[in-house]
């Protein structure tokens, strides 16, 4: 039996910076919780749209020809195949959606390549 | 080119109650905001999950053996097949996702079909 999300509690069990969790599925599609503090790494996800809600602080998807600034109740959908690099100077708290599989340094890979898992 | 959502400004400019807006896409999935107030339709959606994230107020998803009640940052993924109806005795602001093409109304239809508007 699926049951609903709080996403505060969800956060509240996340330590690491850049290490998103599955909360939950919509489809094909995973829910994650992510703490952001600093820059993670400029990545393409070539075959999604990759979807960000700030839920607490403030977060910068960061694109090459610009970037966008996003506080609590404001989201962004990179497009696919756009390079992108979040940031945050202070703790940001963001729900992510993108398809399961996908992985979070999208073509880029690298030591901040998360294992996916759900908490 | 995509710019980013304010979802709280998105809801300001909607007047009706169960009405959901286009606000983004996210692949083949509509990002909507909608007001909620009073009790929606009993319905399903055979062919697909349905997400619900509430942003202000409270809103309780029916289902025909329990209730979900749900406050702000707290979602719902209502499996697809599963047959809901959504209320909120005060105004709730919801973003849902689904699909592009899914009826509001999924297999009931009825007077409370919204044609699907982007704002």
């Amino acid at each position: 039996m699926v049951d609903k999300v709080n996403l505060a509690e969800k956060l509240a069990a996340v330590d690491a910076h850049f290490s998103p969790k599955i909360v939950g599925q919509l489809n094909d599609l995973k829910l994650e919780v992510v703490k952001a503090r600093g820059e993670f790494v400029w990545h393409t996800h070539p075959d999604t749209d990759d979807f960000f809600l700030v839920l607490d602080g403030r977060l910068t998807i960061q694109l090459r020809d610009r970037d966008v600034e996003l506080g609590p109740g404001e989201l962004f959908v990179v497009p696919r195949g756009v390079e992108h690099c979040p940031k945050a100077d202070e703790e940001a708290h963001v729900l992510l959606i993108e398809p399961l599989g996908t992985p979070n340094t999208g073509d880029a890979g690298g030591p901040l390549t998360a294992v996916e898992e759900r908490i």
